[in-house]
């Protein structure tokens, strides 16, 4: 079994609204340091694969696919085997 | 100024049906092998701040009042000083 941790973050180019929005929030609320804020996501995924290889190329298939919108995100993962 | 890196994950004993829905999702699209989905936040915020104890402080407080609902997540961060 393998436990695989992906953070999907949107590309530098592309406007981040909510990170926008939460950081008036943090100006308001007295946090008034906060010069950015940018908002991804973090997927665990616990994977039954046979092979460290297989479960990489799994997890960089479903990244890509499904969790993340290549246009204007990109990803990252870590891979650790789990009992 | 800090860049720190914050993760907000559900509690474990929290249901999390986003996770199930994408789960569902994976199978339906040939990963069978998938055992189990958890989403979370990753969240980067750039600080402007005197000292790194300061940084750290605000960054917790911040975390736990407004990124972070603290009856169902938790929250991690990591920090580092940046140019």
């Amino acid at each position: 079994m393998f436990k695989a941790t992906i953070y999907v973050t949107l590309k530098d180019s592309v406007l981040d609204p909510q990170g926008v929005a939460v950081k008036g929030s943090l100006h308001t609320l007295g946090f008034e340091g906060v010069r950015d804020v940018r908002i991804g996501k973090r997927v665990e995924v616990l994977l039954e694969c046979e092979s460290r290889a297989e479960a990489e190329k799994q997890i960089k298939e479903l990244s890509e696919k499904v969790l993340s919108n290549p246009v204007i995100e990109n990803f990252t993962f870590e891979l650790e085997e789990v009992a």
